[in-house]
């Protein structure tokens, strides 16, 4: 079977029922099996950050990175990883948040952002838009400006462009619950 | 300050006592930040590997990402994600394995390999190579064939590498306990 590259549905692979009953999981495995899909995603998310301006990417471990860390040597600026707390070993800045149940706290670097600079925010998936609200809180907390958000898939239901629409979102690939 | 990007070397940080006293962490977050310097690894991971002629890399999270994906583009081949348990939606192979303290387990998806697929494993940092070992069981275990295993830095008291010996290790940074 000749799958179309340039339809990069056709590297989104849908399981249904995952993490829980009821939920459709959209799984980027097969798009990071195949290098010319991955690329193509690549491209396209450059195309549609480059007019922001970014000085600098951000993303949140672990899915994030696998697209942050190739679109920041596409557009050539510097990546800076968010993680879970404990992982980053300098000064950190600390921002928590609430999940469905309970609540999760991410950190980075207090020092890694020049005062003002220009941060896109991207990610694999925007579901609700809380961890890449939370990014973002991080980013402004070290001083930087977020000044776009992009991400591969967008669950339109979710309506997480809605949440985090001051950050102006794009994405790749919109799914409904279908 | 001119940091010349040739070095690598610049743009780790040793930070001390990370994550225990006593300990010399090397951080690879300058070298993210700054985009020829990530890019001129990821092209010297390219260089030390390509005549493995791997068909797939495969990285575990989270750092692992953030070299594996653009060094999958360098080399256009496929990038398979190892994870934590109950990461990935389809059906998985699981492998655990020993640590100082404790026990820690990784999975792949099942069906992400061809038979005797020549995969190369990639991460951050070697230090004893427990981790990057299970990441080769696991890929043994699913159909594939390690055929190398890439490092940025390597800690060269833990003899990981003597440990890996048959799975041919190469790393871009050297560094003893100094």
């Amino acid at each position: 079977m000749i799958q179309h590259v340039d339809d990069l549905r056709n590297f989104i692979r849908t399981v249904p029922n995952f993490p829980k009953p009821g939920i459709l999981f959209r799984d980027i495995t097969p798009l990071l099996a195949e290098p010319a899909a991955l690329r193509l995603a690549v491209e396209r998310l450059a195309d549609a950050i480059r007019d922001r301006n970014p000085q600098f990417l951000a993303a949140a471990e672990a899915r994030g990175f696998l697209f942050a860390a190739p679109l920041a040597l596409q557009l050539n600026v510097g990546l800076i990883p968010i993680r879970k707390p404990g992982k980053l070993p300098s000064a950190t800045i600390t921002h928590s948040y609430s999940l469905e149940y309970g609540t999760d706290t991410l950190q980075m670097h207090r020092d890694d952002l020049p005062k003002g600079a220009r941060v896109v925010v991207v990610d694999d998936l925007l579901a609700t838009g809380g961890t890449v609200e939370a990014c973002c809180r991080l980013v402004e907390k070290a001083g930087g400006q977020v000044v776009g958000c992009a991400f591969v898939i967008e669950l339109t239901e979710l309506k997480g462009a809605q949440r985090l629409e001051m950050f102006h979102p794009v994405s790749l690939l919109q799914f409904e619950g279908e």
